[in-house]
Protein backbone atom coordinates (compact mmCIF):
# COMPACT_ATOMS: atom_id res chain seq x y z
CA UNK A 1 0.00 0.00 0.00
CA UNK A 2 2.67 2.52 1.44
CA UNK A 3 6.01 2.91 -0.87
CA UNK A 4 9.04 5.12 -0.24
CA UNK A 5 11.17 6.27 -3.28
CA UNK A 6 14.51 7.28 -3.20
CA UNK A 7 14.51 10.44 -5.90
CA UNK A 8 18.13 11.62 -6.95
CA UNK A 9 18.70 15.32 -6.86
CA UNK A 10 22.05 15.30 -8.71
CA UNK A 11 25.02 17.62 -8.23
CA UNK A 12 24.24 20.85 -8.03
CA UNK A 13 21.01 23.00 -8.16
CA UNK A 14 17.23 22.04 -7.76
CA UNK A 15 17.27 21.91 -11.65
CA UNK A 16 19.48 19.04 -11.58
CA UNK A 17 16.51 16.18 -10.78
CA UNK A 18 14.81 14.09 -13.45
CA UNK A 19 11.86 15.31 -14.98
CA UNK A 20 11.02 11.33 -13.43
CA UNK A 21 11.96 12.46 -9.97
CA UNK A 22 10.00 15.52 -10.20
CA UNK A 23 6.72 13.88 -10.97
CA UNK A 24 7.66 11.23 -8.45
CA UNK A 25 7.52 14.52 -5.80
CA UNK A 26 4.57 15.82 -6.89
CA UNK A 27 2.30 12.42 -6.58
CA UNK A 28 3.94 12.01 -3.08
CA UNK A 29 1.84 12.49 0.20
CA UNK A 30 4.67 13.51 1.71
CA UNK A 31 8.32 14.70 0.54
CA UNK A 32 11.38 14.61 2.98
CA UNK A 33 14.89 15.55 1.87
CA UNK A 34 18.00 14.68 3.06
CA UNK A 35 20.95 16.93 2.83
CA UNK A 36 23.83 15.97 4.35
CA UNK A 37 25.68 13.27 2.91
CA UNK A 38 26.67 15.67 0.04
CA UNK A 39 26.99 19.76 -0.65
CA UNK A 40 24.42 20.69 -3.16
CA UNK A 41 25.89 24.30 -3.37
CA UNK A 42 23.13 26.03 -5.96
CA UNK A 43 20.03 24.19 -3.76
CA UNK A 44 17.36 26.22 -2.70
CA UNK A 45 14.67 24.97 -0.62
CA UNK A 46 12.21 27.24 -1.91
CA UNK A 47 12.59 26.97 -5.54
CA UNK A 48 12.60 22.85 -4.87
CA UNK A 49 8.97 23.11 -3.53
CA UNK A 50 7.77 25.69 -5.87
CA UNK A 51 8.93 22.92 -8.46
CA UNK A 52 7.73 20.39 -6.62
CA UNK A 53 4.62 22.54 -5.50
CA UNK A 54 4.76 21.10 -1.97
CA UNK A 55 6.17 21.40 1.63
CA UNK A 56 9.63 19.70 1.52
CA UNK A 57 10.80 18.49 4.89
CA UNK A 58 14.59 18.66 5.02
CA UNK A 59 15.60 15.67 7.86
CA UNK A 60 19.06 15.47 9.22
CA UNK A 61 21.22 12.26 9.98
CA UNK A 62 19.55 11.51 13.04
CA UNK A 63 15.82 11.04 10.93
CA UNK A 64 17.87 8.78 8.52
CA UNK A 65 19.97 6.44 10.57
CA UNK A 66 19.05 3.37 12.50
CA UNK A 67 16.00 3.88 15.65
CA UNK A 68 15.38 7.94 14.08
CA UNK A 69 14.14 6.82 10.75
CA UNK A 70 11.02 5.22 12.38
CA UNK A 71 8.50 8.09 11.46
CA UNK A 72 9.51 8.10 8.20
CA UNK A 73 9.10 4.41 7.80
CA UNK A 74 6.07 4.92 9.57
CA UNK A 75 4.67 7.28 7.10
CA UNK A 76 5.75 5.34 3.88
CA UNK A 77 3.82 2.04 5.55
CA UNK A 78 0.68 3.65 4.78
CA UNK A 79 1.52 6.80 2.19
CA UNK A 80 3.27 7.61 -0.77
CA UNK A 81 6.48 8.80 0.88
CA UNK A 82 9.24 10.51 -1.55
CA UNK A 83 13.16 11.07 -0.17
CA UNK A 84 14.97 13.24 -2.16
CA UNK A 85 18.83 12.76 -1.49
CA UNK A 86 21.52 14.52 -3.19
CA UNK A 87 23.69 12.53 -5.98
CA UNK A 88 22.40 9.19 -7.45
CA UNK A 89 20.79 7.07 -4.32
CA UNK A 90 21.97 4.59 -2.56
CA UNK A 91 25.94 5.28 -3.33
CA UNK A 92 25.94 6.58 0.26
CA UNK A 93 25.66 3.36 2.23
CA UNK A 94 23.30 5.06 4.63
CA UNK A 95 20.67 5.01 2.11
CA UNK A 96 20.86 1.25 1.14
CA UNK A 97 20.47 0.61 5.21
CA UNK A 98 16.98 2.89 5.26
CA UNK A 99 16.50 0.80 2.23
CA UNK A 100 16.55 -2.39 3.94
CA UNK A 101 14.66 -1.59 7.10
CA UNK A 102 11.81 -0.22 4.65
CA UNK A 103 11.81 -3.53 2.39
CA UNK A 104 11.79 -5.63 5.70
CA UNK A 105 8.81 -3.55 7.09
CA UNK A 106 6.93 -4.77 3.67
CA UNK A 107 7.11 -1.29 2.31
CA UNK A 108 7.59 -1.49 -1.24
CA UNK A 109 10.80 0.66 -2.39
CA UNK A 110 11.49 2.53 -5.82
CA UNK A 111 14.64 4.58 -7.21
CA UNK A 112 15.04 7.21 -9.71
CA UNK A 113 18.39 7.64 -10.67
CA UNK A 114 20.08 11.11 -11.47
CA UNK A 115 23.75 12.34 -11.91
CA UNK A 116 26.45 11.65 -9.67
CA UNK A 117 29.61 13.26 -8.81
CA UNK A 118 31.34 9.26 -9.60
CA UNK A 119 30.77 9.11 -13.30
CA UNK A 120 30.36 13.24 -13.35
CA UNK A 121 34.45 13.70 -12.22
CA UNK A 122 35.44 10.67 -14.18
CA UNK A 123 33.48 12.49 -17.16
CA UNK A 124 34.81 15.72 -16.50
CA UNK A 125 38.67 14.50 -16.05
CA UNK A 126 38.33 13.23 -19.55
CA UNK A 127 40.35 9.82 -18.27
CA UNK A 128 38.96 6.75 -19.33
CA UNK A 129 36.37 5.31 -17.67
CA UNK A 130 37.41 1.59 -17.66
CA UNK A 131 41.22 2.88 -16.02
CA UNK A 132 40.11 3.79 -12.52
CA UNK A 133 40.65 1.90 -9.47
CA UNK A 134 39.16 1.34 -6.44
CA UNK A 135 37.98 4.95 -5.05
CA UNK A 136 38.62 6.66 -1.62
CA UNK A 137 37.44 9.03 0.68
CA UNK A 138 40.13 11.24 2.09
CA UNK A 139 38.92 12.12 5.29
CA UNK A 140 40.04 15.50 7.73
CA UNK A 141 42.91 14.70 9.70
CA UNK A 142 42.82 14.32 13.34
CA UNK A 143 44.98 15.46 15.62
CA UNK A 144 47.36 13.01 16.59
CA UNK A 145 46.08 10.35 13.45
CA UNK A 146 47.40 10.20 10.12
CA UNK A 147 44.63 8.17 7.99
CA UNK A 148 47.18 5.66 5.44
CA UNK A 149 44.02 4.16 3.44
CA UNK A 150 43.97 6.57 1.25
CA UNK A 151 47.43 7.08 -0.16
CA UNK A 152 47.74 3.17 -0.16
CA UNK A 153 44.90 2.83 -2.90
CA UNK A 154 46.31 5.58 -4.53
CA UNK A 155 49.72 4.00 -4.65
CA UNK A 156 48.34 0.33 -5.14
CA UNK A 157 45.92 1.83 -8.24
CA UNK A 158 48.86 3.27 -9.78
CA UNK A 159 51.54 0.07 -9.65
CA UNK A 160 48.06 -1.33 -11.57
CA UNK A 161 48.26 1.67 -13.58
CA UNK A 162 45.28 2.83 -12.62
CA UNK A 163 43.32 6.57 -11.88
CA UNK A 164 42.11 7.62 -8.96
CA UNK A 165 39.04 9.36 -7.78
CA UNK A 166 39.41 10.29 -4.35
CA UNK A 167 36.30 12.28 -2.53
CA UNK A 168 37.01 14.57 -0.25
CA UNK A 169 35.46 14.86 3.34
CA UNK A 170 32.32 17.07 3.68
CA UNK A 171 30.88 17.28 7.26
CA UNK A 172 27.59 19.51 5.83
CA UNK A 173 26.27 19.99 9.84
CA UNK A 174 30.03 21.41 11.03
CA UNK A 175 30.16 23.38 6.79
CA UNK A 176 33.31 21.86 7.11
CA UNK A 177 33.96 20.95 3.19
CA UNK A 178 37.47 20.07 2.25
CA UNK A 179 39.26 21.65 -0.64
CA UNK A 180 41.75 20.20 -3.34
CA UNK A 181 44.72 22.05 -1.25
CA UNK A 182 43.53 20.33 2.04
CA UNK A 183 43.27 16.90 0.51
CA UNK A 184 46.90 17.33 -0.98
CA UNK A 185 48.44 18.22 1.62
CA UNK A 186 46.32 15.36 3.88
CA UNK A 187 48.12 12.82 1.69
CA UNK A 188 51.14 14.52 1.29
CA UNK A 189 51.74 13.82 5.25
CA UNK A 190 51.39 10.23 4.30
CA UNK A 191 54.13 10.64 1.97
CA UNK A 192 56.51 11.60 3.95
CA UNK A 193 56.28 8.55 5.98
CA UNK A 194 55.87 6.08 3.49
CA UNK A 195 57.67 7.25 0.97
CA UNK A 196 56.27 5.33 -2.13
CA UNK A 197 56.41 8.61 -4.69
CA UNK A 198 52.79 7.82 -4.99
CA UNK A 199 51.85 11.64 -3.88
CA UNK A 200 54.88 13.45 -4.65
CA UNK A 201 55.11 17.64 -6.04
CA UNK A 202 55.89 16.19 -9.37
CA UNK A 203 52.93 13.45 -9.46
CA UNK A 204 50.29 14.68 -11.63
CA UNK A 205 46.32 15.72 -10.68
CA UNK A 206 43.26 16.60 -11.52
CA UNK A 207 40.91 19.03 -9.09
CA UNK A 208 37.04 19.59 -9.90
CA UNK A 209 34.92 21.98 -8.21
CA UNK A 210 31.45 22.37 -8.43
CA UNK A 211 30.65 19.92 -10.90
CA UNK A 212 27.25 20.00 -12.65
CA UNK A 213 27.16 23.66 -11.84
CA UNK A 214 27.74 26.78 -15.03
CA UNK A 215 31.52 27.71 -13.22
CA UNK A 216 32.25 23.71 -12.63
CA UNK A 217 36.36 23.93 -12.60
CA UNK A 218 38.45 21.45 -13.88
CA UNK A 219 42.16 21.54 -13.63
CA UNK A 220 44.60 19.31 -14.08
CA UNK A 221 48.71 20.30 -13.05
CA UNK A 222 51.06 19.13 -10.98
CA UNK A 223 50.69 19.04 -7.05
CA UNK A 224 53.10 21.66 -6.66
CA UNK A 225 51.12 24.29 -8.75
CA UNK A 226 47.50 22.47 -7.78
CA UNK A 227 48.25 23.67 -4.16
CA UNK A 228 48.55 26.88 -5.62
CA UNK A 229 45.82 26.82 -8.02
CA UNK A 230 42.07 28.55 -6.66
CA UNK A 231 39.63 26.26 -7.52
CA UNK A 232 36.87 28.63 -6.00
CA UNK A 233 34.34 27.44 -3.25
CA UNK A 234 33.10 23.69 -2.37
CA UNK A 235 32.38 21.17 -3.28
CA UNK A 236 36.07 19.53 -4.32
CA UNK A 237 37.33 16.59 -5.96
CA UNK A 238 40.28 15.11 -6.44
CA UNK A 239 41.99 12.62 -9.18
CA UNK A 240 44.98 11.03 -8.86
CA UNK A 241 45.76 9.44 -13.00
CA UNK A 242 48.18 6.48 -13.25
CA UNK A 243 51.63 6.90 -14.36
CA UNK A 244 50.66 6.27 -18.15
CA UNK A 245 48.17 7.80 -20.22
CA UNK A 246 46.62 6.84 -23.47
CA UNK A 247 47.11 9.55 -26.08
CA UNK A 248 43.34 10.49 -25.96
CA UNK A 249 43.81 10.86 -21.96
CA UNK A 250 46.90 13.28 -22.32
CA UNK A 251 44.98 15.64 -25.38
CA UNK A 252 42.12 15.96 -23.16
CA UNK A 253 43.83 17.32 -19.89
CA UNK A 254 45.98 19.38 -22.08
CA UNK A 255 42.80 20.85 -23.95
CA UNK A 256 40.13 20.39 -21.56
CA UNK A 257 41.81 20.84 -18.03
CA UNK A 258 44.83 23.02 -18.85
CA UNK A 259 47.65 20.71 -18.09
CA UNK A 260 51.23 21.38 -18.75
CA UNK A 261 51.80 20.17 -22.33
CA UNK A 262 55.08 18.09 -21.04
CA UNK A 263 52.54 15.51 -19.95
CA UNK A 264 52.52 13.93 -23.44
CA UNK A 265 55.78 12.11 -22.16
CA UNK A 266 53.76 10.23 -19.79
CA UNK A 267 52.24 8.31 -23.11
CA UNK A 268 52.30 5.03 -24.10
CA UNK B 1 29.91 32.45 -30.32
CA UNK B 2 28.68 29.46 -30.91
CA UNK B 3 28.75 26.56 -27.78
CA UNK B 4 28.19 22.66 -28.34
CA UNK B 5 26.51 21.48 -24.87
CA UNK B 6 26.06 17.73 -24.24
CA UNK B 7 23.37 16.89 -22.65
CA UNK B 8 22.72 13.48 -20.77
CA UNK B 9 19.69 11.73 -20.95
CA UNK B 10 20.25 9.15 -18.35
CA UNK B 11 18.61 5.86 -18.58
CA UNK B 12 16.01 4.81 -19.42
CA UNK B 13 13.57 6.78 -21.66
CA UNK B 14 12.68 10.38 -22.38
CA UNK B 15 11.86 11.35 -18.38
CA UNK B 16 15.31 10.35 -17.09
CA UNK B 17 16.89 13.55 -18.52
CA UNK B 18 17.07 16.51 -16.36
CA UNK B 19 14.91 20.03 -15.67
CA UNK B 20 18.47 22.03 -16.54
CA UNK B 21 19.08 19.17 -19.56
CA UNK B 22 15.81 20.49 -20.62
CA UNK B 23 15.93 23.41 -20.62
CA UNK B 24 19.31 24.24 -22.48
CA UNK B 25 17.57 21.72 -25.09
CA UNK B 26 14.84 24.15 -25.46
CA UNK B 27 17.51 27.18 -25.67
CA UNK B 28 19.28 25.58 -28.09
CA UNK B 29 19.35 26.57 -32.06
CA UNK B 30 19.73 23.12 -33.17
CA UNK B 31 19.34 19.72 -31.27
CA UNK B 32 20.86 16.60 -32.06
CA UNK B 33 21.09 12.90 -30.44
CA UNK B 34 23.12 9.72 -30.56
CA UNK B 35 21.49 7.18 -29.24
CA UNK B 36 23.75 4.06 -30.42
CA UNK B 37 26.34 4.08 -27.39
CA UNK B 38 23.81 2.53 -25.21
CA UNK B 39 20.32 1.40 -25.59
CA UNK B 40 17.02 3.39 -24.03
CA UNK B 41 14.64 1.23 -24.14
CA UNK B 42 11.95 3.56 -23.21
CA UNK B 43 12.98 6.55 -25.24
CA UNK B 44 10.38 7.55 -27.80
CA UNK B 45 11.65 10.04 -29.85
CA UNK B 46 8.45 11.66 -30.59
CA UNK B 47 8.25 12.16 -27.05
CA UNK B 48 11.50 13.59 -26.22
CA UNK B 49 10.44 16.31 -29.28
CA UNK B 50 7.31 17.29 -27.46
CA UNK B 51 9.23 17.84 -24.18
CA UNK B 52 12.07 19.71 -26.07
CA UNK B 53 9.45 21.84 -28.24
CA UNK B 54 11.75 21.15 -31.11
CA UNK B 55 12.81 18.53 -34.11
CA UNK B 56 15.88 16.18 -32.51
CA UNK B 57 18.06 15.11 -35.19
CA UNK B 58 19.71 11.70 -34.74
CA UNK B 59 23.01 10.73 -35.76
CA UNK B 60 24.59 7.84 -36.39
CA UNK B 61 28.12 6.97 -35.85
CA UNK B 62 29.18 8.21 -38.45
CA UNK B 63 28.39 12.13 -37.38
CA UNK B 64 30.12 12.02 -34.24
CA UNK B 65 33.26 10.46 -34.56
CA UNK B 66 36.58 12.00 -36.66
CA UNK B 67 35.51 13.63 -39.97
CA UNK B 68 32.03 12.32 -40.04
CA UNK B 69 31.26 15.43 -37.40
CA UNK B 70 32.04 18.16 -39.48
CA UNK B 71 28.40 19.51 -39.98
CA UNK B 72 27.39 19.26 -36.12
CA UNK B 73 30.94 21.44 -35.13
CA UNK B 74 30.19 23.57 -38.04
CA UNK B 75 26.88 24.83 -36.65
CA UNK B 76 28.31 25.02 -33.41
CA UNK B 77 30.41 27.01 -34.89
CA UNK B 78 28.10 29.73 -34.77
CA UNK B 79 25.21 28.62 -33.28
CA UNK B 80 23.93 27.21 -29.67
CA UNK B 81 24.23 23.27 -30.79
CA UNK B 82 22.67 20.40 -28.01
CA UNK B 83 23.83 16.94 -28.50
CA UNK B 84 21.86 14.84 -26.37
CA UNK B 85 23.61 11.56 -25.28
CA UNK B 86 22.81 8.23 -23.30
CA UNK B 87 23.43 8.45 -19.93
CA UNK B 88 25.91 10.75 -18.35
CA UNK B 89 27.94 12.35 -21.00
CA UNK B 90 31.75 11.75 -21.54
CA UNK B 91 31.72 8.28 -19.90
CA UNK B 92 32.11 7.02 -23.54
CA UNK B 93 35.52 8.42 -25.12
CA UNK B 94 33.69 8.90 -28.76
CA UNK B 95 32.54 12.38 -26.68
CA UNK B 96 35.45 13.26 -25.18
CA UNK B 97 37.31 13.32 -28.47
CA UNK B 98 34.06 14.94 -29.84
CA UNK B 99 34.81 17.46 -27.30
CA UNK B 100 38.24 18.08 -27.94
CA UNK B 101 37.88 18.47 -31.07
CA UNK B 102 35.26 20.99 -30.50
CA UNK B 103 37.04 23.14 -28.13
CA UNK B 104 40.17 23.20 -30.52
CA UNK B 105 37.90 25.23 -32.82
CA UNK B 106 37.25 27.47 -30.62
CA UNK B 107 33.68 26.40 -29.95
CA UNK B 108 32.50 26.93 -25.94
CA UNK B 109 31.38 23.01 -24.70
CA UNK B 110 29.31 22.53 -21.57
CA UNK B 111 28.22 19.01 -19.97
CA UNK B 112 24.73 18.82 -18.48
CA UNK B 113 24.97 15.19 -16.43
CA UNK B 114 22.63 12.24 -15.92
CA UNK B 115 22.07 9.52 -14.09
CA UNK B 116 24.83 7.05 -15.77
CA UNK B 117 24.41 2.86 -15.50
CA UNK B 118 28.29 3.32 -13.38
CA UNK B 119 26.55 4.47 -10.19
CA UNK B 120 23.03 3.45 -11.08
CA UNK B 121 24.07 -0.24 -11.12
CA UNK B 122 26.78 -0.12 -8.50
CA UNK B 123 23.35 1.89 -6.14
CA UNK B 124 21.08 -0.64 -7.06
CA UNK B 125 23.59 -3.88 -6.35
CA UNK B 126 23.37 -3.14 -2.44
CA UNK B 127 27.30 -3.31 -2.73
CA UNK B 128 29.35 -0.84 -1.41
CA UNK B 129 30.84 1.37 -3.88
CA UNK B 130 33.93 2.39 -2.58
CA UNK B 131 34.91 -1.74 -2.59
CA UNK B 132 34.47 -1.59 -6.79
CA UNK B 133 37.93 -2.23 -8.27
CA UNK B 134 38.03 -1.64 -12.07
CA UNK B 135 35.41 -2.11 -14.19
CA UNK B 136 35.39 -3.99 -17.62
CA UNK B 137 33.30 -4.74 -20.69
CA UNK B 138 32.39 -8.12 -22.03
CA UNK B 139 32.25 -8.51 -25.84
CA UNK B 140 30.35 -10.69 -27.75
CA UNK B 141 32.90 -13.70 -28.45
CA UNK B 142 34.38 -13.62 -31.90
CA UNK B 143 34.71 -17.16 -34.03
CA UNK B 144 38.12 -17.73 -33.50
CA UNK B 145 38.87 -15.47 -30.99
CA UNK B 146 37.95 -15.74 -26.65
CA UNK B 147 38.31 -12.51 -24.98
CA UNK B 148 40.55 -13.11 -21.86
CA UNK B 149 40.58 -9.61 -20.03
CA UNK B 150 37.41 -9.41 -18.47
CA UNK B 151 37.76 -12.42 -16.83
CA UNK B 152 41.05 -11.40 -15.75
CA UNK B 153 39.76 -8.14 -14.33
CA UNK B 154 36.98 -9.89 -12.28
CA UNK B 155 39.98 -12.50 -11.04
CA UNK B 156 42.70 -9.53 -10.24
CA UNK B 157 39.31 -7.20 -8.43
CA UNK B 158 38.75 -10.87 -6.81
CA UNK B 159 42.48 -11.13 -5.58
CA UNK B 160 42.48 -7.64 -3.79
CA UNK B 161 39.23 -8.25 -2.30
CA UNK B 162 36.94 -5.69 -4.29
CA UNK B 163 33.99 -5.90 -6.46
CA UNK B 164 33.55 -5.71 -10.27
CA UNK B 165 30.87 -4.35 -12.42
CA UNK B 166 30.90 -5.73 -16.17
CA UNK B 167 28.96 -3.93 -18.78
CA UNK B 168 27.72 -6.07 -21.14
CA UNK B 169 28.26 -4.96 -25.19
CA UNK B 170 25.82 -4.07 -26.93
CA UNK B 171 25.98 -3.06 -30.69
CA UNK B 172 22.53 -0.89 -31.07
CA UNK B 173 22.99 -0.36 -35.19
CA UNK B 174 23.11 -4.54 -35.31
CA UNK B 175 20.26 -4.41 -32.54
CA UNK B 176 22.63 -6.77 -30.43
CA UNK B 177 22.76 -6.43 -26.83
CA UNK B 178 24.68 -8.86 -24.34
CA UNK B 179 22.54 -10.79 -21.62
CA UNK B 180 23.44 -11.41 -18.62
CA UNK B 181 23.07 -15.26 -19.75
CA UNK B 182 25.34 -14.73 -22.52
CA UNK B 183 27.89 -12.62 -20.26
CA UNK B 184 27.88 -15.30 -18.03
CA UNK B 185 28.79 -17.97 -20.60
CA UNK B 186 31.62 -15.84 -22.47
CA UNK B 187 33.59 -15.54 -18.79
CA UNK B 188 33.09 -19.05 -18.37
CA UNK B 189 34.33 -20.17 -21.46
CA UNK B 190 37.64 -18.04 -20.41
CA UNK B 191 37.55 -19.96 -17.44
CA UNK B 192 37.65 -23.36 -18.49
CA UNK B 193 40.66 -22.04 -19.65
CA UNK B 194 42.40 -20.11 -17.25
CA UNK B 195 41.29 -22.56 -14.24
CA UNK B 196 41.51 -19.54 -12.16
CA UNK B 197 38.37 -20.25 -10.08
CA UNK B 198 37.19 -16.48 -10.81
CA UNK B 199 33.68 -17.83 -12.40
CA UNK B 200 32.84 -20.84 -11.26
CA UNK B 201 29.11 -22.54 -11.13
CA UNK B 202 29.32 -21.50 -7.52
CA UNK B 203 30.76 -17.90 -7.71
CA UNK B 204 27.90 -15.61 -6.54
CA UNK B 205 26.96 -12.63 -9.15
CA UNK B 206 24.44 -10.38 -9.79
CA UNK B 207 22.15 -9.22 -12.78
CA UNK B 208 20.75 -6.15 -13.32
CA UNK B 209 18.12 -5.63 -16.23
CA UNK B 210 16.63 -1.80 -16.80
CA UNK B 211 18.04 0.16 -14.59
CA UNK B 212 16.06 2.92 -14.04
CA UNK B 213 13.04 1.80 -15.37
CA UNK B 214 9.90 0.79 -13.31
CA UNK B 215 10.45 -3.00 -14.28
CA UNK B 216 14.02 -2.92 -13.44
CA UNK B 217 15.10 -6.02 -12.18
CA UNK B 218 18.23 -7.04 -9.67
CA UNK B 219 18.90 -10.77 -8.86
CA UNK B 220 21.81 -12.33 -7.13
CA UNK B 221 22.40 -15.82 -7.35
CA UNK B 222 25.55 -18.42 -7.98
CA UNK B 223 26.38 -18.38 -11.40
CA UNK B 224 24.66 -22.21 -12.67
CA UNK B 225 21.31 -20.69 -11.21
CA UNK B 226 21.60 -17.04 -12.86
CA UNK B 227 22.25 -18.61 -16.01
CA UNK B 228 18.98 -20.07 -16.16
CA UNK B 229 16.87 -16.45 -14.37
CA UNK B 230 14.68 -14.71 -16.79
CA UNK B 231 15.80 -11.22 -16.86
CA UNK B 232 13.67 -9.79 -19.42
CA UNK B 233 14.89 -7.67 -22.09
CA UNK B 234 18.41 -5.73 -21.84
CA UNK B 235 19.97 -3.68 -21.09
CA UNK B 236 21.34 -6.08 -18.52
CA UNK B 237 24.66 -5.67 -16.62
CA UNK B 238 26.52 -7.91 -14.48
CA UNK B 239 28.25 -7.30 -10.87
CA UNK B 240 30.89 -10.40 -9.54
CA UNK B 241 31.38 -9.43 -5.88
CA UNK B 242 34.54 -10.05 -3.99
CA UNK B 243 35.35 -13.21 -2.31
CA UNK B 244 34.17 -11.60 1.37
CA UNK B 245 30.93 -8.82 1.66
CA UNK B 246 30.47 -6.85 4.30
CA UNK B 247 27.60 -7.44 6.67
CA UNK B 248 25.54 -4.63 5.02
CA UNK B 249 26.33 -6.08 1.39
CA UNK B 250 25.01 -9.30 2.21
CA UNK B 251 22.00 -8.09 3.69
CA UNK B 252 20.99 -5.81 0.99
CA UNK B 253 22.45 -8.86 -1.35
CA UNK B 254 19.04 -10.78 0.05
CA UNK B 255 16.66 -8.46 0.73
CA UNK B 256 16.96 -6.51 -2.33
CA UNK B 257 18.27 -9.05 -4.59
CA UNK B 258 17.04 -12.04 -3.25
CA UNK B 259 20.58 -13.65 -2.70
CA UNK B 260 20.52 -17.34 -1.18
CA UNK B 261 20.31 -16.83 2.46
CA UNK B 262 23.86 -19.00 2.92
CA UNK B 263 25.91 -16.07 1.50
CA UNK B 264 26.33 -14.84 5.16
CA UNK B 265 28.95 -17.20 5.15
CA UNK B 266 30.85 -14.99 3.47
CA UNK B 267 30.45 -12.08 5.58
CA UNK B 268 34.18 -10.71 7.38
Amino acid sequence: MGELTFVGLGLFDELDISLKGVEAARRADVVYAELYTSLMRGLSLENLQNLIGKEVHVVGRRLIEEEGSEPILERAEESRVVLLVPGDPLIATTHIDLRLRAERRGIKTRVIHAASILSAAIGLSGLQNYRFGKNVTVPFPEPSLVYETPYMVIYENKVRDLHTLCFLDIRVEESKFMTVKEGLRALFEVEKRKRLRAVTSRSLAIGVARAGSDDAVVKADYVERLMEYNFGPPPHTLIFPAGRLHFVEAEALITLAGAPEDIRGMVT
